[in-house]
């Protein structure tokens, strides 16, 4: 993603110097190099894995830079770390901006919508930076100062627990559309909703784009990773009393995707046959007999 | 159950007469000779499956009785079939009682709980079977007049979505335990809640009963099937637009349990390879690489 | 919307001749004289409300149609009541479509989306009308033979329980903003989504739209109704079988939203009391004290 | 609770000098003069507010105590925190068990019972102590040795989260028999419940109890508080990737209950408005008209 940042920052007139570990995209042989090699007020974009990467970036560059520079957490760091970031480098008079970037492999050709967090002057001064990468069209449409240091980030975090929603909506009406016998044409169906629906968005584009490749989506598993932020959602959910329904059970349908076999639903099965002497499936194969409640 | 009713109504000193399609365990050959042996006034206790054969034995209890007689259904009929039911026999001046009935494979010995809809009369007359029934202790911990027809099987639905709800949680708590590090004796933990805390409970006693046969539940599949009740108390909150997101949860895990691969996961996870590139699991086997975001 | 369905196939170049209860807007006094005034093989179009007055008005045509007529129920029927309606008219020679339609007040100006189910012949025929509703574009965007009678509402059943949970996300998703200190403007990192994002979509460009009149839509209540399609969408995913978690979520939020004070939660209230002291909301003022679990 | 507990023991013959802020209540002047009217070895059980005050408690005890001593946190403290406490202890030779302990204002008459985390002989030690506070009956239905520190912790937040959803589930089946015109006596029914049915529990009895004095729960409002495992319950689940859908729902329950308009719910209120000029509910009073779809 970093390396699709940086052409469309380049095609926009900018001069960069990028480092990666990988020798063959970085521009620079080491981090050390690449601030050397950028003259001063300098403008450094972090986009490396949340966590410790992040944080370990940021405490590097708080020893290579100068006052007067400007770091930007571009990565999807947790908008805890953020603070944390801010301080360190404030020590030192070097600026802090978080943002939070959407678009995904989607953006280096159509831009990337940007949520930054931090103060209004070091906004100002990337500016140029955030118009190269932002989508064409009004910039408030694809950009957003959203508050103080951790606002980016909190603003992209809740973008992707919506997400997470968005998703579970649109994958539960596909199987009922596919459990129908009355629905002859599921894929057609769905491609229908493009145009002047109230359901049409980009995500469902991509579910059209998805079943022109495979009609019944049956070439892959119903196996669903998550990277974070629809956890974090969750937890700021219950930090601030606020009930978040559909974003944990878009949640939780991911961590059941990936169990196997459930333990919970073990221990029903066994609580139904201890009450009710319902058969159970064993372990192996085979199932059972019997049944009078519940 | 019907088996076990029947023996338990004639400890208590009733004269019974049990039709059972089963030559092995039934009285009389036919519903009509059962009939023919029972002096009037008549009490007949309907014991089979919930739907057609309750509303069949219904139609041909409402040919072969006389005005005067009672008939029970104690199946777990839908409530909405009760006034179908109490109208045709009204017509013959036949008297109608649905009871809910609870207590499983226990019942037996520990007697069944019973909620009872109809006529006040009606289930006066009936008491000395309920009696003989119910559980041992004070009559109105084990029986109720829960309203008019359709009042007992009602109660008896929403008997059973709450355990659902019951089941659910302590499965998910049973899970969170498995899932521990910290946890080193599941099994213990779970027995050492059989006295003195809030959840003990009969289920409890059962969950602890299953666990002594099997410590990690794992002779089993956690594929959980249902019986109906579940279903429609979710449908009667719906048509009550009363919120169950408990009982819904609880119905739908079980759903969940009975699926190999979850289509809407499918959905989700073609998703997110159209707008992130990330990783996929293939249908038969294997996983993949990248990913940025959701 | 029929009215406004009349302006747009009008303004396609066929004639109209529409009948509605208003003298206002209707073109015909009664229905009959509506069809009197079309010449056969003619096709009408019903855009009445669902249940009664449809059923009513598809008998009522059933008098007065031909054979050869063709009749399409554009209205948000349940897709059970379909079969029927095909049948009533199927005996008369009559031919009959169910069309969901999807696009609001915004339809006239946008078109409409349209899902079929029926014969495809009986589609073919009506395709001139289909085209003069359905927005500007390639058909398959905005259209879809869906199944036989009944596929054209269950997909626009399907279309409002996604539609519902879409809602609910960001629904969610604003009030984690709202709720969060760190955002210092909310409409506009909402604004910002709309370009660029894996969220954007037309109902994100409406939820800004409403966010430029109300910026924290505090002119209005939280109280939200529902006019049947979310409800039978979560009923035919507990008839098929189908776990529905997001879908019945939103629908349940919406069902809480209408309640002034909550019985379930006066229950749980009223137990927290019992088992630990914990205090209890009055149901006048005022609060409590004590607490020690759960 | 601390107190109750301390006249459960004392009962039992033992000694106990209790340090307790309140002049009334206390046998000590100060947490000092307790450990010093104490003969070493000690055993020193704390019973206070979680989070600070307990860590506060630790380490002062940490100052007073000598090796050899042992010190047991029976509050309701995070798992998390145990560790830490019990390595500041380690580090002077004190040892240390995490307690949870399940029973409420009940516990005195009823015993409490107990789930511990720490080494095997420090459990020995104190299991005098333990016999003296769980309820009769075998040890192991109200005691267990859950695991390593952190364990009994764990444990008891568990069985708390379960109880949300216990409660939740009998909450949701309280209001539907209360929604239901075919129930005429919603208290019997419940009361009916209590022996025999599947669903008896202990808090199944309290319920009765609190509908005994208070038949339809009028008395209080649906406001519910959370006292904090419910929370770390769901992130526990979140952090262990374990699906935990009742639970949470329980408590987006209560969260929901405490409030009087939701913000989720006027943003799905204005997206209706807006795209199917659907009646919105005015901030202050009144209704309005219209609505075609959603």
């Amino acid at each position: 993603m970093g390396f699709n940042m940086r052409e469309r920052i380049r095609a926009a007139g900018h001069d960069v110097v990028g480092f990666d570990r990988d020798p063959d995209v970085t521009d620079a042989a080491s981090l050390a190099e690449m601030v050397e090699r950028l003259a001063a007020p300098r403008l450094v974009w972090i986009m490396v894995p949340a966590g410790d990467p992040t944080r370990r970036t940021v405490a590097e560059l708080g020893e290579l830079l100068s006052a007067g520079d400007l770091v930007i957490d571009g990565g999807n760091s947790r908008f805890t770390d953020d603070t944390h970031n801010a301080e360190l480098l404030a020590g030192r008079k070097i600026g802090y901006l978080d943002c939070g970037v959407s678009g995904g492999v989607w953006g280096r050709e159509n831009g990337y919508a940007l949520m930054v967090g931090g103060a209004a002057d070091d906004v100002e001064r990337a500016m140029p930076v955030f118009d190269a990468l932002r989508p064409e069209g009004p910039r408030e449409e694809g950009f957003a100062h959203a508050g103080a240091v951790g606002a980016g980030h909190y603003a992209k975090m809740i973008h992707n627990g919506i997400e997470y929603g968005l998703m579970q909506a649109y994958a539960e009406g596909f199987e009922l559309l596919e459990a129908a016998d009355v629905i002859k044409d599921v894929p057609a169906v769905i491609k229908a909703w493009q145009r002047g629906t109230v359901v049409r968005s980009w995500l469902l584009d991509l579910l059209v784009r998805a079943l022109d490749h495979d009609p019944e989506l049956d070439d892959l598993r119903g196996y669903v990773d998550d990277s974070g932020e629809g956890r974090w959602t969750v937890e700021e959910a219950i930090n601030l009393a606020v009930p978040a329904p559909v974003i944990s059970a878009a949640l939780f349908s991911r961590f059941r995707s990936r169990q196997d076999d459930s333990p919970a639903m073990r221990a029903v099965a066994s609580l139904r046959n201890q009450f009710g002497g319902h058969a159970v499936h064993q372990a192996g194969p085979t199932s059972g007999s019997g049944s009078t409640q519940g």
